[in-house]
Formats: structure tokens, sequence, C-alpha cells
């Protein structure tokens, strides 16, 4: 039922539409791990066009292509290309549109991908278009929640950090409350969540400054990270981020079924001991992008239903 | 025929071996829309050396390269390889030639592909150095001349723009004019096809300095760019940009049959109107690029005969 | 008996896997020449991180996996990466080990490889840290004696030029010494062995100044590159970079069997006059890096015993 669809947003996508690539996402796990073998897209040709940089995105895309049999073309250097001689992003579109089967687009530009999609006949996927949308990170934060608890409507999730600039978050407060999520937003004055978002969401949200607020009963810890870039004062960077960083000693008042989220990179934002505590749920979380990669690349392109 | 050639120049091949080539084309081209599945070239190994940027002509011999099931290794940014460590490009080549199977190399110095052809005992395709050749986007200009007429003989082809500097421009003239076209060549006194080409032509072309002179009788329109950086004075760029410019309504008094081709990248010389009317065949020549490349890699590998 | 194990250093290797990986590789052989096909990591993906420039090792560690189906995904651009928004190496190796079944690192900083194997479940492969080791250079210098001369015992065995600096030479010095060979060292005053390479050594080396000393009866002359940035002093350099490069002349006193490596890339030790003796064998060297790579991956992957 998605084939040939456009994923540019996450409100491109009906939930019946989200429970479909979850449910072959879940099919998928065994491939994405390497225990299992798939052709599924063998013949098949991805194109990744990162206009800015990123591992994780393009190389979980790439992982999920070849997972599937298939391959993949592109580039993650935009100097390297025509770009350099003037050329529009609709021609390079319109032009890798003819060598591949799909593309996937990062863009320092929001509306870049929407674009893309206006000029590709074949799908087109977005990874991050400026403060845009980064629908696949919202699906797979929302996939890694569904693994560990089984459903999110009724769980309590606290969304921590640079709710502000922060691109993922915006989505995924979002979805959360329409899927019946109870939503907690803890951020610092300077980095709230944008009132259009929260105007988006199906519920009014509780906002609060302290991570201590929702420390003992928050289900799921979805951290992000703090830019210094932000800041104009260094002073006050510091101050932020020390009071937004989850130690271990946090994660000892934690429920015993609560996780720790985080799109990563992270840098000082969780300290790395909290990274051998039954909470860490981050590197897992990466790990889904590939399974629900792989489910996306085959339902757009039709070789499942 | 054409097993373990090397493709340096477009008179490297005879007329035969052009018509070979575009024969295989054409009976790729379903492969090369995604349609039909091939794995005729499972386990080799395309080696893509871009020592310059390029978007359209690496990316197209990646499709091809997979579209046949093989493999590639390579670079598109000169800085990460040992180059940078004062390797020369006789070493270089050598050893990426123990790697691969088919070597495509981009160069900024005229002969650089020439070079390689010599060092390399697999075969080496040209895919542009410096000022020299490009016979890949030769074949591909003329296989889509070939897909839209059924002949290039007795059309009246008109070659536009930047005539003196477009590296694509001038072995395409000699081609056409050898295949029994009617040339005719339009730029700027600055921007004149080089005497040297013109004495290697068959027929002498008729030269013209205004797109009207050709406009009601042309069949094929084929527009080049015209860098910026040609001109030392910009007042003199924006005039000659301003009147080698194909609009919408130019369209309108073209002959029925007449097409519009770019080797592109295009940044002024066609209007974007002029993507919508029935006139515009760049796109779909830049999609040529994808089976002209898979016939030239499948033939010079010897997987076809 | 390699299945899962990280390759970091040349001491992780017993004498007998190490035999087992040079077995391995030739019967590699024939896939690597692209004569036969192979299957045998189908499905299977490499990460090649690279955080440093390098052609060669990158490219036949990638060629190497195409070779036997699988696949690969990373970057030569660290720039490129989400490395320059902070993260630390830790966290990038832990989300691309579950983007992949092997990681193959290369890093400016020595340890890096090692700290990467701890955090990485999948077998990491170390393709060079700084001032540290390069075991699979190591493993097909080896294996390119063993394939000329068809044991290491006994072989005089000349190393020359920057034995101070050259990564790849104090692992080799003293993994010969123990597989028996001759081992002699010939560099300036400047650029001498480190003494702590020597004390691990099996049997005390001969040293030398001069090539002359060992000219006619080494049956390997491994030379290295001699870099202009270690001399403080350009015309040192000249001085040392003459007396330390190999001329054709030499090539006629050597002994009939003698053969000359070279890690490459060379710049002028080796004058490329010497290409075209029955003594050049180090582009065969630079193939044989595919074959043992291609060992080195089945094995550590568990496709072969």
């Amino acid at each position: 039922m998605l084939k040939g669809k456009d994923i540019v947003s996450i409100s491109d996508l009906s939930e019946r539409e989200m429970q479909r690539i979850f449910s072959v996402a879940r099919d998928m796990i065994p491939i994405a791990e390497g225990k299992e073998k798939s052709e599924l897209l063998r013949g098949s040709i991805l194109a990744t066009l990162f206009f800015e940089p990123s591992t994780r995105t393009r190389l979980s895309f790439e992982s999920a292509m070849h997972r599937l049999g298939g391959s993949v073309i592109g580039f993650s250097n935009p100097a390297s290309t025509s770009l350099s001689k003037g050329e529009t992003l609709a021609d390079t579109i319109r032009t890798v549109n003819s060598y591949s089967d799909v593309i996937v687009v990062r863009h320092p530009l929001e509306g870049a991908a929407r674009l893309a999609a206006e000029f590709a006949e074949n799908p087109v996927i977005n990874a991050g278009d400026g403060a845009g949308q980064h629908p696949t990170q919202t699906l797979l934060d929302i996939f890694t929640m569904l693994q560990e608890f089984g459903h999110v409507d009724g769980l309590k999730i606290s969304l921590i950090g640079d709710l502000r600039y922060g691109r993922t978050v915006h989505s995924l407060a979002v979805a959360l409350s329409y899927l019946g999520a109870d939503v907690h937003l803890i951020s610092p004055r300077t980095l709230k969540m944008p009132k259009h978002v929260i105007r988006e969401m199906h519920h009014e949200p509780e906002i609060h400054e302290r991570i201590d607020d929702v420390l003992r009963d928050s289900d799921v810890f979805y951290v992000t990270r703090i830019q210094k870039e932000r800041f104009p004062d260094p002073a006050e960077y510091a101050k932020v981020a020390n009071s937004y960083t989850i130690t271990r000693k946090m994660t000892e008042e934690m429920k015993k079924e609560a996780i720790i989220m985080h799109p990563l990179p992270r840098v000082t934002e969780i300290e790395p001991e909290v990274d051998y505590t039954p909470r860490a749920r981050y590197f897992k979380q990466a790990f889904y992008g590939v399974p629900v990669r792989m489910a996306i690349l085959a339902l757009v392109l039709g070789a499942i239903e």
C-alpha cells in the first residue's frame, strides 16, 4: 500500500501505513542482524544524496539496501558533484532519478526534500532537511518503543534537552501524542519546544524545566543533544549542559522498566557509565534504523505489499 | 569484438563497433529502467577513479555496473587517496588494475586517460580528460538521436553555445559529420569551434552566430553550457548568455519533430519552462547514459560478443 | 579457527593462524583475479572506516569483499561524518557495528583500532593506526615471499629505507625473524630501526648503512618510502633519497632469483626503469593484498573454518 510513495514528512503516513512499516520491520530483524539472507531488492538501486554530513542515517540506509540484496549509488560530499557547477537541485534529482529506483536525500534547506519529491518520478525519502523533517528517525524511535513495551499509548515519555532546534523531536512529539502517549517536555527555558509544535499535538503536553520532575515515573527518557553553538555565552551553555546530563546515579532512581533513548550522536548529555546500565537503549535504537529502513525501502519499491 | 578494448577517444571506435554498442544498448534499456534483472557482470568489479568532480558520469557508470549485477570500487575525491602522498598516476592505475576488471577514469589533464590505458592491463574507459575527450558522452548523444529519429544521416543538427571550450562538442561534431549529418555551428564569435576540429570533420559545417538562423529547420538543437569564467568582462557574458538561451517561445517556432538536447549540467542556457515542452529531451538523454554504458561495460569485459 | 577474531596487531595471530590465512589466500587467487566467481559472503556487510587517506588498503579490502559476493558501506572522508559533530570513536564504532558484520578501521592515532575492537561486537581489522600496526600489510608481504620462494626461513631479506617511521616495517621485521628469515636492516643513521623493535625480534638482525653491502646476496629487497617531511634540512633529504634509490643498474648485480618489494606508494625510492626488470614484484605484491584480505574476511566471518 506504500508502493511509489514519497516519505517527506511523518504526516505523509497514515497510522495504518505506519503500522504496516512496523510490522514489516519486525520481520526484517533477523535479516538486518545478518542471520538470514534476502534477495528481495536484487537489481534495484538506491541513490543516497547527502548534501550534509551524516554517518548514521546514510550508512544505515545503505546497510538496509545491501541486506536486501540491492545496490547503492550516491554521494556524501556535495563538493565532488556537479552542484559545484551551479546545477539546480531539481536537475540533479531528475538525472539521478533516471539512474536509480528510489532516492534518499538529506539537505541543509527546509523544503528541499519536498522539492526533490516533486521532480523525481521514483519515491523520495527525506533523510533530514534543515530544521524540517526526518521521518525515518521518528519511525525508528517509535519502533524502538514498540519493541520494548509492545505499545506506545499510555507510556509516559519524557523528551529532554534541546526541544527548540532538535529537528527529530518535533515530529516525534506530534506523532507520539496521536498514538496516545503521555508526552512530557523537559528543557531549559531558552530551548523550549516551539508553540507551533505544541499546537499540532493531540494532547497538551506537560512542561518541565528539571529532569528531576519526571525521573521517577517516566517509561522513556528521550534525550537530545544540546549544541554549544546555540549559546552566545559559554557559561550559560556549561550550566545547561550540566543540568541536562543523564548520570549513572540518576538511572538508579528510574523505574525498573524505564529506558533511555537518544537519536545520536551524543556529546555530553549521557554519561558514558550509563551505557552499561540496563536502562541504555540508544545503540539498540540505532540498530533498529536498519530494519525500519529495510521495511520502508521494500514497501515503497513495491517488493512487499 | 570489443573485448579488452580501451575507449579513450571516440576515434578508437570503428563505425561497426559503434553500431554494435548501440545495438547492445538498445537491448539494455529495460534493464536500465529496472524492469528486468540481469546478472551478466556478477562478480566483476568496476573501478571509478574520479580525479575531478562529476555527478552524472560517475553515478551513471555505477548504475550501469550495478544493473548488470557487478560491483564498484573507487574514489570521487582525490584528496582522500594516496595521490596526496605523491604517487604517480601510472602507479595508482597499475595498483587499481589488480583490484578490478575495468577502469573508468576522469582526470583534469588531457592525455591522462591514454596514459592510464597504457599502464592498465584491463580496459580503460575515458570519462573526460581535461580539454580532451569524453567518448561515452559522444556515444550517448548519438544514441539519443538514433532512438528519436532512427538514423543520424540527413538530420540537421545545430550545435549551440560554447563550441570552443565545450569538451563534448568537439568529438560529437566530428562523429556526426562522418555519420552523414548536416552539422551547423552556432556560437558567439569568442567561443567558435576551433579550426582544427572543423578540419577533422567529413563535411564543411555551416557556421552561424544567431540561433534564429537555424531555429525553424533544425532537427536537433544540441545546447551547451556557456561558462561565466570564460569571459573577462561580466557585461559581455550577460549579453552572450542571453542571446544563446533557448526560451519556451522559441520552441514554438521549431519543427514539430525537433528535439533539444544538452549534456548537462545546464545553468541558464535553457529556460526551465522548456522542460515541459515536447521538445525537451535532455533528461531522457541523461538516462540513455545508463544503457550505453551498460553496453560498453558488457562488451569490453567480454560478457557479450 | 579465526571466527569472530579481531586482527589489531600481527601478534594477535599464532603461527598456525597465519598459515591458515596463507593457505586460504592461495585458494582465493583465481577469484581475486576475476577468473572464478564466489558467493561466499553474499549478504554480509563490511564497514570500511577510514579516518585517514588511503587508496590501496581501502580499495583492496573493498575488492576482496566484492569478489566474495559481499557488500561494503563506510567512509573515506571523516569530514562527511558525524565525527564532525563531536561524536567519540567508541560511539561511532558501536553504531556502525550494528549496521555491518565486520569493520576495517584506519585511524591516525595509535591504539584507535584496539579501542574499536573493544567496543565492537563484530571482528575489527586494523588497517593502520598511526605509528602503530598494519597487520594485513605484514601478512600480504609475507604471503608474497611465500608465493615467490615457497618458504621464508633461510631467506636473506633486506629491509631498506626509512626503518624508523615506516609503520609496516616494524611488525614485518619481527614476524620475519620468528619465521626464521635472515633479516638485514639498511637505513640512513637518522632513520634506523628503533631499538624496541630489534629487542622484539627472535634473532639479532645485521645492520648496514649502504645497500651495496647486501646487493649481491639478498633474496628480497623490501624498500620503503623515505618521506621528505622527516628531514629538517632539504639537502640532507636529497643526499639520503639518492643513496637509497634502487636503480636499474643495481638490479643487474642482484641474484637471479632476487625480488624487489615495496608497500607502495613509492616516490623516488625505486627508479621507474626497474618496473620492467624481472626483479620488480611490488605490483604483484599489491595484488596479493586482495586474496590475503579475502582470506581474512572469510575466516573472521566464519564462512571458512
